[in-house]
């Protein structure tokens, strides 16, 4: 699987959608827009113009014109996202540790190009790995090495990484994961795993990149700390977003950097500057007005997001028990290869099956039994994952997610030659 | 003057103003707040919401989740920005051509990298040049061939710098220009001057990035039709915004993309899937919310903003006025190296002085004459432009202008010799 056919992911996505509307989707990771109907949501730009008196010493006059206008590069709301954090991922940082950036995309489109400035340098990540940080790496030229077998044994894989990369004359700086719910795979990392990652990238000099969109929607398990949190060394750099938990429209992330990066103030401030310089000049800074929002939201709910986030986790929950038990009823027993994964949290699980599913095969899957899913090797970095599919249970309704696996499991069947004719697709609500 | 100090303009003017905030500021090229007073200026969501109806499909029952969530990559206002720049630019084009932008910056930092993809490919730009681009020119690691004399003779400016190129083994790509009311030098390319450097560029096979923030603040002379406009060969991409004309805050604009590339349509689609996938790994897509409002504003002004912008024009025409008056009134004759230009729109003019004007200098000239100017060295390729200043008009009130202007006369009568102690610093409305 080369390059291109990753990055072509989104394109099929939605030529896929466009030309089969009825097919009912479990192939996209969109948030639920059930908790978006509120019309009126962006009026909370007034209660933070208000905070921003105190926070930011805007006089009443001025603040409107002020809010307009080009700000600060590294935004105007770290002091609540500082106490945000601190509620709800029990992080303690510090409000100058902080960029505001548009999503946690350019967070990583900042980030990368600076931790990997030289022509040999490259990132780790596991494999198969999220499709941003892939096309993060391709527009600026920067080699993936794939880790595999991470949860067996961290430092082994780890190790098993560097040496190929050395091999090749390349030299990691940075590891990219998603630790809670990671997209594709939903697997989540656990605390003597993350202790053992930090420690090897201590050692190693290398940055951990921790992205964390899904954090907050965990349905089972038990919490695990933040990376970033664990660290003790300032070796982890951690990216946030708003996307999944208020709106993707607001376009509000934020990256924390070390206080001491691999122990050194002065490495941490070449970063923060660094980081700050590149922002200038790809978004000069994130939008006030989404900013205020976000910072108004933030306000009002007393710089947590529980209370926000709790009736989606329920949906979310019952979402991903909804698949469960449709996986249960419709493909449990057809093969020995045939299993998925049960994730404690996030959007997504993967099914591997005992048949290759490429790009045609889930076109057909589409076409002919009404349901789109997205194969696996669209994810992959290497060769591997062709027979496998991630499953996202967010953003269609329980309805359909059930609907959709029965679809799925009667193209499975026909795969396998467990003949028995397609369910009749009907128009669905995906429009 | 190499690289680093290039990019260091905006730490530099965000250290004077913080250590010297009684200093009046000459330096900023923000627009003017005075017409950003508005305090629901966001409330024209609603306007657009109720267009997506038509434009995008949206049911009343969707619009409101489909607004908070991710979008078409592309953006979900070309249709309103097609009119507007139809209306106020006179420029003929298709929604297909369009990608709307977190502010042109983003539409720099995207298409610049895809025109230059080859290690030795380079950028174009005169030099002075507006800092923007040389700072994601090296942040891609793209390096910049500076062109001089483009106003005396278009063709021999560039044979000159694609002269340059070769001889160091690159090959030049792209031509980055601001022909309207330029940045930093106020200059703006006539009909003549504008021709002939697209002629050279299709001979060359060189895309043009024109860029053009100031275009409809125009203060005398005659409009000159956009390089997009007058390109017949497929060699001009046209970046607009909406911070100058609405506010900076919504960080939206485009980037218009030439139908048929060097006559190609193909070459034309795979740059555009190109800028659309990259767009995708930046941004995601430019936050909905702000292109809502956007488009709102766009729908309430019947797609033109000549009538929003008339009180900006006469607002920054006045600015320019009176900076040119005292100009004359306290620098005229001073001595016959010290001149200026009288720029006929936009938001500066750049004064050649017979004295270095530096980062130091102009440290100084803040602390000690209470005015903070910015050395065009910032905006230098090359090792000259070491003697003289950008000021910029757009930001300070007329009165400011005046007193600004009043403590530069100061400060260069005594670098000359031309003793007289400097005015009393009073205490600037610059907070």
């Amino acid at each position: 699987m080369d390059d291109t056919s990753n990055l072509d992911a989104m394109n099929f996505l939605n030529e896929v959608a466009e030309r089969y509307p009825q097919a009912i989707s479990l192939a996209s990771g969109r948030p639920s827009e059930a908790m978006m109907q509120e019309v009126d949501w962006t009026r909370r730009i007034a209660a933070f113009t208000a905070h921003a008196a105190r926070s930011l010493g805007w006089t009443a006059e001025c603040a409107t014109g002020r809010l307009a206008q080009y700000g600060r590069t590294a935004g105007i709301i770290a002091d609540l996202i500082v106490r945000q954090v601190g509620h709800d991922e029990n992080i303690d940082c510090d409000a100058s540790q902080l960029v505001v950036t548009a999503g946690c995309q350019e967070a990583l489109d900042l980030c990368l190009p600076i931790l990997c400035s030289d022509e040999d340098d490259v990132v780790m990540a596991p494999d198969p790995v999220y499709i941003g940080v892939t096309g993060v790496a391709s527009r600026h030229r920067i080699g993936m090495v794939p880790v595999y077998g991470m949860r067996d044994s961290p430092e082994a894989a780890l190790d098993a990484a560097w040496r190929a990369a050395q091999a090749a004359k390349k030299v990691p700086r940075a590891l990219y994961l998603v630790p809670n719910f990671d997209n594709p795979t939903g697997v989540t990392l656990d605390e003597q795993e993350r202790r053992a990652i930090i420690a090897w990238c201590a050692a190693h000099e290398v940055v951990i990149i921790e992205d964390n969109p899904y954090g907050m929607f965990r349905y089972g398990g038990e919490h695990q700390a933040s990376m970033f949190s664990l660290d003790d060394v300032g070796c982890v750099i951690y990216c946030g977003t708003y996307s999944k938990t208020l709106r993707p429209a607001l376009r509000t992330g934020f990256v924390l950097l070390p206080m001491r990066l691999f122990g050194s103030v002065e490495r941490a401030a070449s970063l923060s500057a660094a980081l700050v310089q590149a922002k200038s000049f790809v978004t000069v800074n994130t939008s006030q007005i989404t900013q205020a929002i976000v910072g108004g939201m933030l306000l009002e709910q007393n710089c947590s997001l529980r209370a926000v986030v709790e009736p989606l986790v329920e949906a979310y929950r019952r979402q991903r028990d909804a698949m469960l038990e449709e996986l249960d009823r419709h493909c449990r027993g057809l093969h020995p290869e045939l299993r998925w994964n049960v994730p404690d949290g996030g959007f997504f699980l993967v099914v591997e099956l005992p048949f290759a599913m490429r790009e045609n095969d889930a076109r057909e899957c589409a076409e002919q039994y009404g349901v789109l899913v997205m194969p696996l090797s669209f994810f992959a970095l290497g060769p591997g994952w062709q027979c496998a599919v991630r499953l996202a249970f967010s953003f269609v309704n329980e309805a359909e997610i059930r609907r959709g696996i029965e679809r799925f499991g009667a193209y499975v069947r026909a795969r396998l030659g467990i003949s028995i004719p397609p369910p009749a697709t009907e128009v669905a609500c995906v429009a």
